[in-house]
């Protein structure tokens, strides 16, 4: 969904990826689940690889370890720096 | 999905998005989520970058403290500043 | 989705919004929800932005009163002057 | 979703809309949910104007009078002129 | 979704309703629905138009007499002809 | 969803498809339906023509004969040469 | 979703593909399902060829052995070497 008019801001949302490469994130997915982990890269589609992930529960409970992932940015509500 | 021959308006819907820069907006989310905070970028793709962000159940209780996220445009329903 | 043989109407549906802008509208939403409000603007992605906005259940009784939203298009069934 | 070598037909299935202006048709969409109504404008995404348009529940029974409203295509699963 | 470099083969898929038109297929839709009737024509989209259409409930019943549709491609599972 | 900058593989995803023209093959679909016929042709939407097509249920059981279909790539987990 | 001024970083999502060619993997799907195999290709759809498939339900319990697969980018969550 491109808008060629829009007032870009000064600061972009995708500037925030940037400066949590090498920083703990967590994510939210629209599946009800989270992943929390370190983003190693991260692509325009939102498409992030993750280090050190673990799979969180809708109470926040650990319920897997995944380690390295890449997580498609179509499943994703919100990327936080933890 | 693009209309080339569509007669925009002299205001446009993202104007509201510029207007709200660095201040407080709800956003309501597909997954009767809405989450509460300042507007600090959006892009193209009503990508948007929240800080001081609260998450709220259906019925606008708090549910979590999130801080500074980066939602994802497709989820939104509607933003509202308040 | 584009299809570039298609014969145009002489009217074509986007001039309803047009002839809408300032007018009072019904928008009726995938969630079951309507939103009831003042168009103030749109775009060709059906991006709306209303003002008094007031979200109704779907006996159209009233549930919240918003104030001004920018609603995304992706997210209507239709939108009915009333 | 463009295949550009397909053999297109003679008819194309959006003539089926051009010659249903100005008539009664029933729209069938995703929800469940009919609509009944004369389609007075329509475009490349199959976003619909109709005119006197009624909302028929999954029975056939009328449930809500519409009157003019735009049909976003995304929904629909089919136009049936009566 | 467009692949650039895949070997198409000598017969494609469209080829098949190509071959229908004037013939009697049955549609199988998303909503466990199906739409048995003569294909008259269609496009890139898989946007279909047929004549004498009736649907069918999940077990084969006849639900209801459509005649004359226009069957958006986007709610297709699969095309058989009959 | 196009990435410009990645490194293709010496073999690509739909070689698969190419070696399994006129054979076989079981593809699972979203609605935990199952197909499994002979792929006569394919497209690059992943649009599959079978030949004698049958229908089966999440257990593996045989639900329909469906002859020839033209099953859309939207629907498609995934492909599989039996 | 393309946003050309996103500051991409050096290392890219999709170079853990092409490392993770020839090596086994879980791919999550969002029907809860998990497919476990050796990645042989991929594509810039993230649509993959794994070797050896094995899909197990949700509590990681091996449910069917698939052997070959062309798995559809569009319903992964993510992909993880093991």
């Amino acid at each position: 969904m491109m808008n060629a008019n829009v007032n870009f801001t000064q600061e972009r949302p995708f500037d925030l990826l940037n400066k949590s490469i090498g920083k703990q994130v967590l994510v939210r997915l629209k599946n009800n689940l989270s992943i929390r982990g370190k983003i190693t890269s991260f692509d325009a589609h939102m498409n992030i690889v993750m280090d050190g992930a673990e799979e969180l529960d809708s109470s926040g409970e650990l319920k897997a370890k995944l380690g390295i992932i890449l997580l498609r940015g179509g499943n994703i509500i919100f990327v936080s720096p933890t």
